[in-house]
């Protein structure tokens, strides 16, 4: 397992952890200023704030500073109603493909959609089977292109509690299950991202982080589950600061062959967000080097 | 699969749903009292609702009023820092049992325990494999006692975003291995409770049901959740206001040949602890015959 105790060289900051600085929005080139004034080395960018940004203008800083991309957040929200809402969301996905590739990330992310208007508070339907092949069927219209475009496909699964509105694949077993069926020469193509605030929990994370392999292990994110969370979505914890074992998951990772970046994703509207953003960067780097 | 439109014969109350009537606390007595005035056949108490009557007054009146117990509310907390502690657990389960007893219930219902001290803001350590170790070791020690007494032991899944504070068995397929490697006989002293807020997300639900099969299916709970969900425990939706499809799970049980009381479960601190028990209870009547 790699010594992370004496550097931030695999740090990777996602940028939705300083998206908020002391309350107000972050845009993306100051983020981007911030952390390579720290000598981090990768972001992981959400689409929103590159597309408030500009693509063009983010392609640069990013070339300018060297920085990598150890993700681009995010491709996915496969699911809808009828077929127009099926192919808004493929239009979307290849755009993400193509923004992905402008800016020469290593994978792009997927949170895959779970019931169709649920994250608007009122879903559609509860046919979660529906979503789940809904999302199979999305993710292998994806690979097609995502292949001819040379950039990997990450399916990030998330905490069942995001179930209903968020994401329908729920375990690395069940993201690797789709893995399976839509690349099983695994090719390298299509994997996983591995966020310990997701799948921590899991009495078969272990077993399904050797399953995935070196070639499914794609992404490895990292923040803390805190006692109590206040909040489904917004109330992740610093690393350190919750009950994860991080490095245990970290050496599972790893001795798989991954050898990539530990990318730092924190929600916090009641913590982080409120703090002001370099203190938050320096945090990262701090933990990044006592805790992950 | 049976019919619920006609009656409500099949249904059970957990008295956590009516335990605050407009925002004050409803003892347990005046429960009874009130489940009974609407031919409800069946409750499941707490332990602190039982305690704060009185074992023997509870007894009484659930007797007097031929009421069943679809389950006691419940055994587990197995996890502790010490042998102390472990003792300490051993200890109350087998009082658990005791009560379970007295009170005629169908099953003694496990929440089985976590991370030490996290349920209180603090956990001892972060290993989830020691937590689970020691929740084996307590369910083993209380089904020997609890065989003697005759008293279902029912291991409930919780959702995993309880894995850290309140149960660390989260899915319906590792509260089976736990079952397999106690009791590989199907004896009946020990099986699972499926509460469908705990496991409607879980991709392998059907197939884990199918493999409970009748002997292991000790009891059904019913709630729904809602999106969005605003705090992790506390709010929890009625039966037809969220998105689980309840009656598809229930044909799944019953296809098992389970054939008990559908136990009404809401813990719901903003909305249904704010109206009045029996408009409540009436809700959930109505509920339990067009959402169940």
């Amino acid at each position: 397992m790699r010594d992370f105790s004496q550097d931030h060289h695999w740090l990777s900051i996602n940028t939705a952890t300083v998206r908020k600085s002391r309350g107000a929005d972050l845009p993306l080139p100051q983020i981007i200023e911030a952390c390579a004034r720290r000598g981090i080395r990768a972001i992981s960018p959400w689409r929103d704030q590159v597309a408030a940004a500009g693509l063009n203008e983010v392609s640069r800083l990013v070339r300018s500073h060297g920085l990598a991309l150890s993700g681009y957040c995010r491709g996915g929200m496969f699911t809808a109603t009828d077929e127009a809402g099926l192919k808004l969301a493929r239009d979307d996905n290849r755009r993400a493909v193509d923004e992905a590739k402008e800016l020469n990330a290593l994978c792009l992310v997927l949170v895959v959609g779970a019931l169709p208007g649920a994250l608007a508070g009122k879903a559609a339907h509860k046919n979660l089977a529906l979503s789940r092949s809904q999302v199979t069927d999305g993710i292998a219209d994806l690979l097609e292109y995502a292949k001819q475009a040379d950039m990997p496909l990450a399916i990030e699964p998330l905490h069942p509690m995001y179930a209903a509105d968020r994401a329908c694949i729920n375990t690395m077993e069940q993201a690797l299950d789709v893995c399976d069926q839509l690349d099983p020469s695994k090719s390298g193509a299509l994997g996983v991202a591995v966020d310990v605030y997701h799948v921590w929990w899991d009495p078969k994370l272990q077993a399904q982080i050797a399953r995935a392999g070196r070639s499914r292990l794609l992404a490895f994110h990292v923040c803390d589950w805190l006692t109590p969370t206040n909040d489904l979505l917004n109330d992740r914890g610093m690393m350190g600061d919750g009950v994860i074992d991080i490095p245990q998951i970290r050496g599972w990772v790893e001795a798989q062959g991954f050898a990539g970046f530990s990318e730092v994703e924190i929600f916090s509207t009641g913590h982080w967000w409120q703090r002001d953003a370099g203190e938050v960067l320096d945090t990262c780097i701090a933990r990044h080097r006592s805790a992950v």
